[in-house]
């Protein structure tokens, strides 16, 4: 029998629990050795990762406390999060040596993943591959689920996404276009804002840091008001949103990213308009929504193909410029989708 | 043509707008009088006033400032609410001199209703009358339509009421009983939390006002979580029911008495826990459920009548006792569904 090859693996670790802003220096880059070899029966996968994706998510696994949806990162271990990679060596039937697949795997050069759960296989290669750590994985499924399934939308009804540049704000915006909707989205700076307008055709779109009265900016964009908001931010938007939200409105909550690098939340003082507006507000996980996977590819890859939903990515080359990428979501320094290349192929 | 009878009309006018906790000096009992003659051709009818119902979304209508589901009540003006009443004239096919009828009337001896929308015959009369202004009536419908319609309940499953011992919540926990849930409720006085446990048969009840700390008392009493909250007070409450809801938890939100009298609402600061626990909150308002109420009081009366669900009343006897009644809803001074006899027929 062969000797197993063993080989350097880069990796970004994180150094311990996080408070307030994340900064760089809250990982570090090791370099680790790792044998390029699975048990047999062990049912794990060897794989190597291409693309990492930078999620908002990941900053609440920094924290010292998790929760239902996240189990904090264990200081000193390698951080994990979506990500595109080719399998190596497989002792699992579902997967084969140079299948590719996305799902959760670590921040490294090589992943031995001792699950297969969560794992999807990538079928379709006519599309860049980095797409599935956006539009084509969690990020696209969370924009459909929310927008189709939580909010069961109308055609013509009136739609407000937050964030709306980001991995999931620029798809939900444009499903609801298609859908036959009218679009309203917020971000952080011009050029976002004019993104959401010249390349995503958001019918509108406003600079939350410009406008100093956001209840009085969501009247101006929303006269009649909103039926449909898809909540990223949290905090202070939320609070003017559920103001102008319209009778029998829906809010679904994906994310509040304002609020994650604050030890205390902030207060939502309006949530008695959910009453007068009887207005669903509902918090959803993308994993509860995976089984319709397949449906969602038949429904957004047709649509790439005829260049009828565009897909924004910012792209960060090497793992070494993966904190600096990650940490830059929370000043909002991405532009699209952050994405980490690993390897090209 | 005879002449038409005018009598004395005691009424209860508010004087102004009112913030902060409401008094009883923001009302005045003044005498007007009232012509007991419908004219022809107005469609109108007019009403013997006999129970008036003393509700929380009340306070609501004396602020200055509206919303979509309320419009201020007019300064100088009798205030309205529902009620229970016995119809004297009538201009309107719909009712008949002599029937019974509940839904909005005003705060005084005889009422000049002038459209009949929203206005319900009573037909069963082997129940006390002054039910339609509680189980019967709007409260028992928004018990029924938040339980069954909003929170899509499960046999088994652990619901949570706050101000359970109101003219709503001891009907919520009652119904989630004969559904088979195990039910916890909140209230204000030792005196409240035996009734709930010993009258209206809940799993547990406690005293709001003797826990310091709210989430813990919750953890205590739902050490598994909670599935559904039925939402009545708001604020601290509605932060602390957040933080212990179960996976797919769902949350009626009836109304938020806690916060009626405050300039500024509490904020809520726990809602990120909507999205780790994947939590459906929703704001209804009963008459989007009226077109139901015929299939409530067949659910309903079978359960009065052989004594499966009892009704509690706090009856206050004439109109002059209304602005102590009304503002007592505020500080908790009444015991079950707060009555206001103005006449026994």
């Amino acid at each position: 029998m062969a000797e197993a090859v063993v080989v350097n693996n880069k990796q970004v670790v994180i150094k311990n629990y996080v408070s307030g802003f994340p900064k760089e220096s809250d990982m570090e880059i090791i370099t680790s050795s790792i044998k390029l070899k699975v048990e047999a029966g062990s049912k794990a996968i060897l794989v190597k990762n291409l693309y990492l994706s930078c999620d908002p998510y990941m900053r609440l696994l920094m924290r010292s406390q998790g929760s239902d949806l996240f189990t904090p990162y264990p200081p000193g271990s390698p951080i994990t999060g979506f990500g595109v990679a080719k399998v190596l060596e497989s002792d699992n039937p579902e997967f084969k040596e140079g299948e590719l697949l996305w799902g959760i795997t670590g921040w490294e050069e090589y992943s031995l993943l001792k699950s297969t759960q969560g794992l999807f296989k990538i079928e379709h290669t006519d599309v860049p591959l980095s797409y599935y750590t956006g539009i084509l994985g969690m990020p696209g499924m969370t924009a459909y689920a929310g927008f189709y399934e939580v909010c069961s939308p109308k055609k013509g009804e009136y739609v407000f996404v937050s964030a709306a540049s980001g991995a999931v704000g620029q798809l939900v915006g444009q499903f609801a276009k298609l859908f036959g909707c009218y679009v309203v989205g917020s971000a952080g700076s011009k050029e976002k804002v004019d993104l959401l307008k010249n390349k995503f055709g958001f019918d509108e779109a406003f600079n939350y840091k410009e406008e100093p009265d956001l209840n009085a900016a969501l009247k101006r964009y929303f006269p009649q008001g909103i039926d449909i908001y898809f909540e990223n931010v949290g905090g202070k938007m939320l609070d003017a949103v559920i103001l102008n939200m319209r009778i029998h409105g829906r809010i679904a909550v994906c994310g509040m990213i304002s609020q994650y690098n604050l030890d205390q939340p902030e207060g939502v003082h309006n949530l008695m308009s959910i009453v007068y507006k009887r207005v669903r507000m509902e918090g959803f996980a993308v994993f509860d929504y995976y089984p319709q996977y397949g449906k969602f590819l038949d429904l957004v890859l047709p649509n790439i193909r005829e260049g009828k939903i565009t897909y924004v990515e910012d792209i960060a080359e090497g793992l070494e410029s993966g904190p600096a990428a990650l940490i830059g979501l929370f000043s909002g320094r991405n532009v699209g989708k952050q994405v980490v290349v690993v390897a090209h192929d």
